[in-house]
């Protein structure tokens, strides 16, 4: 087995890249995932490890034999080494470097003929967009969409805050014109939650197809997703701010279909 | 007008502390909001400004006197004291002290004998707390009630996450043993959201005096409020991890009282 002692080593400055710049991801086609909870999730949802290093004194080889696929490397790290990769300030002692999935659109399957899809276009806090994956978990959206990122989805925050619900779902990328597209394609519905023109949420019919798309708390919907929509919603406010958490706002909605769908 | 001009000043610490510490802000009944629009909502809810401080370079004097209570004492400061006592790296200019409120339930009054009411317990993460006042100004909630506390209400992050929220709402702080107590008083029924002896929360009824109490994410809710319920609750989920962030339930919970009370 591998041993890795130095901080100096290239694989030990390219896992810290790998977590600071998404371009280095997106170039390696890798992602780092820490602890085993994440790494378990990670390989039951068919993500491939090709690199787990661990810290000995931390976790025994047995158990890290039991949390990887064959195919991956492994390597053991000095407790310095350990430190160094070690993203949260955790004692886990075990580090996965996981191969990014395909999330492009044409990758969707749905298993029904009326799913139910959370978009957010543009979405910019990690903890936001771990928020709405664990929402869209929750709910068993048949996909979770991002439109227009401003991050990619393997960012370490977005990892963390997800609590691994960006494994668990079922996720693509694309642009706002592609994803429209893609929606229009299959008939599903589109409900764009924005100010303009828009019904009170609770009095649409969500138990067709639906896609439940939602915008930043700064600048809402792009007018694309207004003009594609079958129809426009709003959560009605009535406070002294009227202000929602993107996550909360999203929940409502997403939820609102739910019930309708008697939850089935 | 005062002035200060040296870091060292006396109340430059004061204010510096004030941000820190939540025993120096018990201590001195004051907490610190800062910018224009944040200490306009402060006012607008009654709380009286204490002392405000500018950066003459960055906001008038006219702006300054517009925007306080006759009572505040005005401090003209210099920019490396506003660098030094600003909490977010803001260029707005002005920073206030603001007496704290008391917050205790006795001073709680509803306009109506069917309150909708948001109790969170132990809630840790100022954020989630700051979008949970955002969640109960949007539904314009009756009240807020934080049971059994781990921080207090003037922490600038609360300040910050609430958007203003922490102003707008009528918020009060007890024991949850406290809480239980002055609900029953009132005959607001107690709807618990945890995982024991729950219905689904889609099934109840929420138009009669309503506490909906959510938990921490880690622990749930504590047995005292399980037992004290009219009816425990839950949101159905039926994902691979069926975790969800506490502001989203409660999001969702709350949004189903107001559904149903047709958003009146």
């Amino acid at each position: 087995m591998q041993e890795i002692s130095s901080t100096q080593n290239s694989l030990v400055k390219k896992i810290v890249q790998l977590q600071d710049k998404s371009r280095i991801r997106k170039k390696e086609g890798l992602f780092v995932v820490e602890g085993q909870r994440e790494i378990n999730l990670a390989l039951q949802s068919n993500f491939v490890i090709d690199t787990i290093l661990f810290d000995n004194s931390l976790i025994s080889e047995e158990t890290i034999n039991n949390l990887t696929n064959k195919q991956a490397t492994l390597i053991r790290v000095s407790k310095e080494v350990y430190q160094k990769i070690a993203y949260r300030s955790s004692t886990e002692g075990v580090i996965a470097l996981v191969k990014t999935k395909n999330s492009s659109l044409d990758q969707l399957r749905f298993a029904t003929n009326s799913p139910l899809i959370l978009v957010a276009e543009a979405p910019e806090k990690p903890g936001n967009i771990g928020a709405l994956l664990r929402t869209a978990d929750a709910a068993n959206a048949d996909a979770f969409l991002i439109a227009n990122p401003k991050t990619d989805l393997y960012n370490p925050n977005i990892i963390r805050s997800s609590v691994g619900c960006v494994f668990t779902n079922q996720v693509a990328v694309g642009s706002t014109k592609d994803i429209i597209s893609f929606l229009q394609q299959y008939n599903i519905n589109i409900y764009a939650a924005t100010l303009q023109n828009s019904n009170h949420y609770h009095l649409e019919d969500y138990t067709d197809a639906t896609a439940i798309v939602v915008g930043t708390e700064a600048t809402g919907l792009s007018e694309e997703w207004r003009n594609a929509a079958k129809q426009n919603i709003i959560i009605p406010m009535q406070g002294a701010i009227d202000s929602m958490n993107v996550s909360v706002a999203a929940g409502i909605l997403i939820f609102e279909a739910k019930r309708q769908r008697n939850f089935k």
